[in-house]
């Protein structure tokens, strides 16, 4: 059995990894770190895993929570990573950071969107950006991944293969996402309050969101020129899903050409679905599940083409995509413990 | 006091036209025409009427319906309003067409994107179209006003001063529209039942949704050279509310001079309210009003401009506009009788 | 105009009088009190009264907000009122209270549910308990309206005319109720954020809700005789809207009985209304309304007769009252500027 | 493996067994039945299920449903088990039946509650209600099991320890329950869309729902004397979840003797959790789960005890509970492919 710990295991992303690692035939979950309920039982702070968590939270600094462990979880606020990714690889051990602290190549694209200095040179040069699809071979072999962010998830794997192929105008694109409101994560906040969210419906965070850089530095990788993006999120009055609506332009509108492409990219992928012209994936379909679902439109008389992408924010587009990246740095079954059933209605 | 029938009085926006008009000062509703629920109490059906409106529906082609009223509202399904409309013009009445029958100048176009033939001739040049932000002066004078759909009333509002002073990228046009339930009316659809909406998120429609010809027909009348636009609506999980993210090359990055346009053309308008930039209005701030909200951003990086209009898809998207319509047609104050106020949270 | 300020004017029955007080035909807000954001602009923290109010947020102490207003509702958390109150009668001004503080005529069960003292003597005895429907007379008088608690609005009204004539078994009576999210303010709290209360239903509170007393004094008063009462609140995945399914064994089986007592008492009210037989109010029904609907069934198999009583619980349930409270103690039209059109769908 | 037909797939019960069973280890889903769809892909009806079943709906009546199967579930409208049944026992098959036909042992209480003429003699004696809990060892040699209703398994597992051991004051129970909408099913009607029910809340079928001769048999078997109750469901807005709140008069208030006697006949069943004095389970805490949830309040104030039930209706109450039944009548563990962990937030 792998021994693993959550350092931040009381947030919704740290409840999501133990709702799926309780139910992983290979994982054995021995340590939760939490900032603000150090010592208290988790079955207190969610009683839903009663009878099944007896775990107590420990202070996120306890040493036995990396030294017990094979695998350390990380899913903390942004830009309080480093220190305990340090002492997880000065001890060996593999790190998955669900944070944005090591997602960024560029220590100076970092410090201009988040304010503050991140990682530098060899430790963040460790880190491999944890989208499997992409970097597959990557991930097998690092310590220390950087789990992508959400929106991020479903933006590159929707444009990834149609870069790298050159089919679409560099400056093109624009993506219009849509999330769901665990995203937003379980501080107590009005703009988070049932009332405020429910029956709503709002833009926010635009034109500079951070997760901008994301984007274009692996767009950019992907197709091997600068790509910006124009990027809107918005919140939806539903727990979980995401939806990114993409509009790009093509350098064709054959549909099969298109297709042909995805088929070749994720044909084989276990965590991608792509639907026939016609149909647009629902966020419901991927409920609970680790999938990513792609549909696309071609529209001749605009000029355009539509790629709809949508994710479980909390599963694909965090903790089950850790745990994709876990299951591949230990040598496991890729879909080991991964759902891929949605819970519908 | 104005005499006031509504012919499909039993759908939502038939609804949300009594809830409105049994509140106007200077209105009776003297006749209820349902296809469906001919004979049956209108506190039957909607039960939250009660003690508020006595009257029982009439058969559609109940000819008192026309004879009785100096205003006719025809809150119809697409393609039914013509024969309606040819009578109570006939008897010299005002109409009112919620449907999309008379909001397309062209009858080829027309019969291009709904499959079937639609007025023609000098009836369908009697039909206004009625954007009162737009149209006021021919709303004024004319007998039949088409009121317009409720995702182009947000897109043409917000993109309408800034085509007319030339201020866009013609081919840049790009409206990712979200819409509430209620949009899809009260018929009894699988698609609209409430666990399969519920905590989902959909585009459907795509790319060719029946509102891009009279989105476009209006914004090439406002730019004066053909405007053709790439349109994606969003089912959200929410009951009322309509926004559209609107996407366009701007040929300015000066925010004061968008301001200033905006403010000339919309400053005095009672249902227009702008917002600073920086803050983007949310479906909520006009929920059961006849406010359409909008804000803006300009993104020098990528060289575009987002555009966030919000409507109540009920309300300004649909009752509330036609009875705008009816108190300019009948010379009353343009605001008499429509919510400024919405109900929060 | 009647001048009136609002001392606690941010959270939601605060926010719920500003958008009737601001259609009130014969009411002009001249103060707004906030603890928590004196020196903000009202639009500012809720931005859909943009164009509507344009007043900034006074210290909840500055005595501007007393001396400008004729009547002062206080919308505080329980336990804060009395100062303000006093301060309000020693000048003679109109107070009408929608906290707690002055509902409980004993204060020593004050003490016993509340865990701390409460009014006395003379100022507690000024206290009208500004049901209308039941102290319409008294509330006239006062000076100083305690205005009730949102379940033990829909608890009196239901059961008040059938312990009055009698008809009930006292030791009967179990009242289930479920609430909105409203109910519980605006204030950040982890359990009332939209991903822990959407999807969710609870029951909480049990057995000793502080709503219990207060329904007991008015119920044993109505009765002539001590009445307890199981009460059960739960919490709906809605924001507005509360019903309570009430128990109770009663002395006749006859329904016409039953109705006839029903429309003796409530026959005239303008904010009640019954149901016949067979058909059970929903809370949509009256959203945003100042009704209180009222349905009921026989069932004599078991013995037991079940009410249901319907509400909003931000309108009836607190603010909507108040207001009909200050047209009474003002002498205008009791129904003056209160909504009887629901928001629906 | 274990091959299982369902007759009935597409309706929400269906689809949940189709959700459990394709991750069951001992379970091969060979044939799906469909009044509605037949020869249509099911995964043209339920899109989620892209990549996961590959299965074509066939007619009810084709044969091989039964021939090709073990084990048969029935998730048909009520009425229409009973030829399904009998050709299934016929050829020595096991039946689940999760209709209503089969869970009355009276032909002639069958018939006063549902209008029409049940199954009587041999064919109804052999079923066995499949409640587990209570009559595992029956489950497990009987080869027609009637599935429980979701409101009986509710009712009847929160009191069935209570009044075996005859704690109860016969003729006091009453039961106040509320639902999720997934509970009224996939047909298309008014009542059930979104815009009709999100936003509301409201009592339905009271007082006589059929499922209160269900829960007075068995309440009435465990008790050992005639036990009548009164019985309010209610429709929440939300899809999946359902409480019973229920009110009775104990005959004693020391919590450890009720606490003991849940303990001793609940202390090792898989999925029943008792919560400790105080906690009352929440209906999002057993999403997706086959876990009933259970907690009590003792108020000697009143004299009554209120005890809250939750289970997921769709699960535990009607297809988690057929798999439940399925894996006794085939001698697997009783708890495999089973969900015990919910999906949270």
């Amino acid at each position: 059995m792998i021994k693993v710990s959550v350092i931040g295991a009381t947030g919704y992303t740290g409840q999501e990894l133990i709702r799926m690692l309780t139910q992983h035939p290979a994982v054995e979950v021995v340590g939760l770190g939490s900032q603000s309920y150090a010592g208290k039982k988790y079955v207190d702070i969610y009683p839903h895993f009663r009878q099944i968590v007896d775990l107590t939270c420990r202070d996120t600094n306890d040493p036995e929570l990396i030294e017990q462990a094979d695998v350390i979880f990380l899913a903390l606020p942004h830009g309080l990573s480093v220190p305990y990714a340090k002492k997880c690889l000065a001890r060996d051990k593999m790190v998955i950071d669900l944070g944005a602290d090591f997602r960024l190549k560029s220590p100076k694209v970092y410090s201009t969107w988040y304010n503050k200095t991140g990682p530098t040179g060899e430790l963040l040069s460790q880190a491999v950006y944890g989208l499997p699809e992409i970097n597959r071979d990557l991930v097998k072999k690092t310590k220390l991944v950087a789990n992508p962010g959400c929106y991020p998830t479903t933006a590159i794997l929707a444009l990834y293969p149609l870069l790298k192929e050159k089919l679409l105008e560099p400056g093109s694109i624009i993506i219009d996402s849509k999330s769901g409101v665990s995203g937003a994560g379980r501080s107590a906040q009005v703009g988070s309050l049932f009332s405020e969210v429910n029956e709503d419906f709002k833009a926010y965070g635009l034109p500079h969101h951070r997760h901008v850089p994301e984007i274009e530095q692996e767009l950019t990788e992907a197709a091997g020129e600068e790509i910006k993006v124009s990027f809107t999120p918005h919140l939806v009055p539903l727990t979980r899903g995401m939806m990114s609506t993409i509009y790009t332009v093509p350098h064709t509108f054959e549909a099969d050409k298109i297709k042909a492409v995805y088929q070749d990219y994720y044909g084989q992928e276990p965590f991608i679905r792509l639907y026939p012209q016609g149909q647009y994936p629902h966020t419901k379909w991927v409920q609970g599940t680790n999938f990513c679902d792609l549909g696309f439109s071609l529209d001749q008389r605009t000029g355009r083409m539509v790629i709809i992408s949508v994710i479980d924010n909390l599963t694909k587009g965090a903790s089950g995509q850790a745990i994709q990246n876990m299951n591949l740095m230990c040598g496991l079954e890729e879909t080991m413990g991964l759902p891929r059933v949605a819970l519908y209605p």
